[in-house]
């Protein structure tokens, strides 16, 4: 081993021959960080999950061993990443579930399965803001012919523009900002005193501010950006203030996602010495690569002739996100989010200047954040409250956003409670041997005949499997359970004959996919200590909607709507869901489903001063639970840690199905 | 010659052995100003002033003469700093009528001279401020002692500090900005939870605002700055808003002398490429200076213990200037001041933070720039009108500021008008041959022998003297024109037996001082063409002052009360001003002098919120006039260009006094 340590070596990265000098002594992870290259660590890089797996094809490392490799594969050159220490050149292939996966992110939609029974789609437009009275932005350019200057009119450039607005706009109690003053005179004087000035109006103040001035007549080139900041992917919309268009949408992978995959990770790394200062200006690239994206991609139509979006034609953008990625992009410090007893700096958010923050936009950009309840329960999901339009329903309504944490809100335009309760990473694809994210080559589907209890894949983007997502996940378990090979409490019929069934290092599995068809270089299994995080994921959730419910006097068959919410949801079978007992059974058409909710609220408080103005009193009006704190959750926990439930009653069209069932199709054993 | 332009030489400028490189062909003015040393260049460096006189000591320039220098003098190497191009290493010595004098600022009071009738000091104090209800400091602190975080109570550090401004002080509407946000995790848990905020509470805004955030209790220490910056010099005084006492006071110079004396050469130098940069640069440059001297002097009494006041504990700044200054502070393009019809930028300005403009003080801190009327009626005036009361008296009051404008205004509480007038640089020491500022050596009062007709001289600092200022030469006039030397067309009496009087270069002139007696090597005179500047300066005023009364229907004889501002008004005898005709006639003991009134309003601005809310009414209400369209000021002008005047009605005290003096002590012709 070489012992002059730190001397500074050359690291190749396989795929992409990327190149990054390190030091002797840095970890493998830590170079892949500095080079931008994603290698999954669910841990943060602490040693603990064995995501970060890589392969050493030349050169060698120190470390890197851990019980998650087999000796077999640590033979062959496989280390954890985040153990490996540099002592050489080396040349490195982070594998592909290791990795992002090759497609990124999948933003357009995937394609559907037939013979699904999914939530429908509802989505607020534009004509729907306008019908209601909502449509106002937040911000709005308007064209000033003004009076000349002259002997009996020596009135100041901006005094003649502020009495231009009252008079011929009825905009009152102005304030022009330093930046716009500096700009005026010559602005005016470019185009015979014929300019377009950018108003702002924030919601609660006594004051309106001109933020810009154009010579000329600029007021149909009005946009602003949305953007859902979430902790692994990041989506962003460009609009048209003029039209209510979406001009263009475009996400990518958080570039956080290598320093951890959940907030805690993210937080603890924050509070590293330039911690906070990383973690925020990599949410800051990360935006500022998909606004890149958006503005290759928009084009006004009725404006062609004036060509794409400039840059500094965006006037706002606003950001729906959780407590934790909210404090990150702020650089407010987040370390009381994660200790007893979980104090956020702050649940609202001033404006702020959005070029301050790092992001690329003009100077008189505005960045507004979402508030949010507390430190659990962010500004995603208030954002996913006011863009499903739940704040104003007068149905009782249970909205339910599935990520890592899931997020339940109930009530109406009257009242509202909310819980967050920790799912963890199963739906993502996390905390499962052989699962990834919804990325290309990812399991989304999976049938089962009963009769040979041979599987049936769909793949995203059609590619050889590469893991199993969280839709694929859901499915197989749900067909597992429907054939019989599954019993209620997650164990695999043994007895059952097949081959698909047998003993692997963790227990028992179903092997899923055998090497020669996947797209890496092992079978794709799912183990019995897949299924038991499974459950505890799914249990949590349906135990925290039926604790919510009941805490405020009420039962489940009460719900007159439930609003999904998403990626997660988007791909949700309902019945898959209602088998493994996830959801509640309900009628199918009393479900909706809205998308990205935390994208859709970010939205709508982009074209509408009413949201805004309204954000504050539904921040106010919700009631938020800590269900760890309501000893009926750990009971219904607990109970529904089986495949639907311990109490079939609950799921009286589940259990009619088993019955059936298991009257005509299920081997004997 | 030296012929390998632009090589680099080395000039050396004395008194004060300061040295700079500076490019062959540069101008010698050029040169000092990068040096940040003072040239007098009231043409702003158009050799047209001839005040930029340099001595060549050691090697040689090319160009620089003028026909304000004599051949003698051209011989002895003086050159106009302007022109004179560099073409080697130089010594050059800046005499001291050319440079600011040595004493620099006369801030504290000169001495003051027996006999002399002046105007009555009236300064509004804290106490004076309390009694009328108007003692409410913008920016206020306030000690918290918050209830500790506990499993019942997790709300965000930001609504606990929110909520507890509400129920403790009953503040509200509070907005808390990034900055404060970043810093309150940290300041919360370093005293227990105790903490002590600063609010802005900015007026006519819907919102207060949390600027900052210290552990503990800080509430004593609280203080502010109000600056005058004013065309020539810069005042500033450190303010302690708790007490309301005034910690310390200073003034320097304003940086942009060398770049020309009035507001019009620093708007041409500010339409040159990087101009307003530099003018900015410059007067910021200023402040800084002054605010080093405040805080190296200010020590609050009664907090002894805690040591003097540190820059970090200042919030606020606040300063008025006249509209030229206040658009070079901000960056703002001035241009359009100086061409018909003379528009400013803005005339309201919104607060903006300190540091942004450059300001040494703490990311908190706000600046806040008094609004002007129009181009020529500036934020000084209307802080004049603030700072002495004028704008809540009953009386009908003339206030009257006199420098290189004069400003007038004319109202009481019900109604204001103004006016400025240009009275030229007269009694600033401009514009007269031997004329300077009131520095060291500057003569400031004369009186004549009514027999011998010799003077009897007064100077700043008791030192030989050196020129003449405002107040000397208004001493000097009056008392010239009372012993019958001068007649009333401002024509000496040539046949007066007395060597004092003699034709020079310039026409007939009265010798002042021998040059064995002066500080300078020449003797200092007055000549008809000095008078002539004079009595234009000062018929402009009373023309002003008259016209401005009868376009609103009054006389004269209604006025009620004068109040006198600036530092001419103080040193100014009530006696020799109506003798010439500069002030009106008016029982003295309506006459009230203010000091530094522009200074005042800032100082009162800093301590009231209700100053600041009442400005903007108070701007609203001020109808400015322009004199040079009013028909009757051109006739009021040329009647007023006499000694005292053409009407001599106007003047029965001084009717009286010259009859009795033709009587009894005019030597016959």
């Amino acid at each position: 081993m070489n012992q002059q340590q730190p001397a500074s070596y050359r690291i190749t990265f396989e795929p992409g021959n990327r190149t990054v000098t390190a030091a002797g002594g840095e970890t493998l992870l830590e170079a892949a960080r500095r080079l931008g290259l994603h290698v999954n660590a669910s841990c943060g890089g602490d040693g603990t999950c064995g995501r970060c797996r890589v392969i050493i094809e030349q050169g060698a490392v120190n470390g890197g061993a851990s019980e998650k490799i087999s000796p077999a594969d640590f033979q062959q050159g496989h280390r954890l990443a985040c153990g490996a220490e540099i002592t050489g050149d080396t040349v490195v292939r982070i594998p592909v579930e290791s990795g992002l996966g090759k497609g990124g992110l999948t933003t357009g939609g995937r394609g559907e399965v037939a013979g699904r029974n999914r939530a429908r789609m509802h989505v607020y437009d534009i004509e729907e803001l306008r019908e209601h009275g909502l449509f106002l932005p937040p911000v709005e350019k308007f064209f000033l012919e003004l009076p000349r200057p002259g002997h009996a009119d020596n009135m100041a450039d901006a005094g003649r523009i502020i009495n231009s607005l009252s008079s011929q706009y009825d905009e009152h109690r102005m304030v022009i900002t330093l930046p716009v003053l500096k700009k005026i005179p010559a602005a005016l004087r470019a185009d015979d005193f014929r300019a377009t000035v950018t108003v702002a109006r924030p919601v609660h103040s006594g004051k309106n501010f001109v933020m810009d001035i154009q010579p000329g007549n600029w007021t149909r080139r009005n946009f602003a950006l949305a953007f859902d900041l979430g902790t692994t992917s990041i989506y962003g919309i460009l609009v048209d203030l003029e039209s209510g268009k979406v001009l263009a949408r475009d996400g990518a992978y958080n570039g956080q996602l290598s320093y951890g995959e959940d907030v805690i990770s993210r937080i603890i790394y924050a509070e590293k010495p330039q911690g906070l200062e990383r973690m925020q200006e990599l949410a800051v690239n990360t935006i500022n690569q998909v606004l890149d994206k958006l503005l290759a991609k928009a084009h006004p139509p009725e404006e062609a002739a004036r060509g794409a979006v400039r840059r500094e034609e965006i006037s706002s953008i606003t950001i729906a996100a959780n407590t934790t990625m909210t404090h990150l992009l702020l650089g407010l410090d987040p370390s009381h989010i994660r200790r007893a007893p979980y104090v956020p700096a702050s649940t609202f958010l001033p404006p702020v200047r959005a070029a301050d923050l790092g992001l690329k936009l003009d100077q008189h950009a505005v960045a507004l954040c979402y508030p949010a309840v507390s430190s659990y329960v962010g500004g995603d999901i208030v954002a996913g409250v006011m863009g499903s339009g739940m704040y104003r329903t007068d149905k009782l309504t249970l909205y339910l956003d599935i990520g890592t944490n899931a997020e339940i809100v109930i009530g109406s335009r009257e009242w509202l409670v909310c819980a967050a309760c920790s799912a963890g990473p199963a739906f993502e694809g996390g905390g499962i041997t052989h699962g990834m994210r919804a990325a290309q080559g990812a399991i989304e589907d999976v049938a089962i005949d009963p009769q040979t209890l041979e599987p049936l894949l769909t793949t995203v983007g059609n590619r050889p499997p590469v893991g199993i997502c969280g839709s694929g996940l859901l499915n197989l378990v749900a067909a597992l359970f429907t054939c019989g090979v599954l019993d209620s409490r997650g164990r695999f019929q043994r007895e059952l004959a097949t081959d698909r069934l047998r003993e692997g290092r963790s227990g028992w599995e179903y092997v899923l996919v055998r090497q020669q068809e996947a797209g890496v270089e092992h079978d794709i299994v799912l183990n019995e200590v897949d299924i038991q995080n499974f459950m505890r994921a799914k249990a949590a959730i349906f135990a925290g909607v039926k604790t919510l419910v009941e805490e405020v006097g009420l039962a489940i068959g009460d719900l007159e709507q439930v609003i999904l919410a998403g990626a997660f949801g988007s791909y949700l079978d309902l019945d898959a869901a209602m088998t493994v007992g996830l959801l509640p059974e309900i009628a199918p058409e009393k479900f909706l489903y809205v998308g990205n909710g935390s994208l859709m609220g970010a939205w709508m408080s982009a074209m509408s001063n009413h949201i805004r103005r309204d954000v504050v009193a539904v921040v106010r009006k919700l009631t938020s639970f800590e269900l760890s704190e309501v000893t009926a959750f750990q009971e219904q926990y607990t109970a529904s840690q089986f495949l639907p439930h311990t109490d079939l009653e609950l799921f009286p069209g589940v259990k009619k199905r088993l019955n059936e069932q298991a009257a005509t199709s299920i081997p004997a054993p």
